[in-house]
């Protein structure tokens, strides 16, 4: 077994109303010096050692991420 | 200006009901092998050096997670 992470978030182009709420609420809340937020996506897969790169990335692609809006990144974790 | 990721994740004795869902999509897709998937937050931001650990910690617990429910890591990424 294998564990996977992926992150998913949305492409520098596109607008990322949570990030800017989160953004909006920091200083609301007495937290100063942060320039920009957004938020993303983060799955943690348990995967067998049968799957190979190819298919994490078709998983990512068809299933975890909007590939039109959004951008992924895939990386094996140390288990 | 530093980088900063904060992964915030669902406890492991919370259902994760968006996991789930994309768990059992995954044979349905022809996908084989993955046989856990939790599904979180990835949180990306842009911070001054002013910004310290511990306020880090204390954006992480106040706004971006909610400490009853879910766990988070926060790290500063090379920039």
């Amino acid at each position: 077994m294998a564990r996977v992470v992926v992150d998913v978030m949305p492409k520098q182009e596109i607008l990322d109303p949570q990030g800017q709420a989160v953004a909006g609420a920091l200083p609301r809340l007495g937290f100063e010096g942060v320039a920009s937020i957004r938020q993303g996506k983060h799955f943690e897969l348990e995967v067998d050692d049968s799957v190979d790169d190819a298919t994490l990335e078709r998983i990512a692609e068809t299933l975890l991420a909007n590939s039109v809006i959004e951008d992924w990144s895939i990386r094996r974790e140390q288990s």
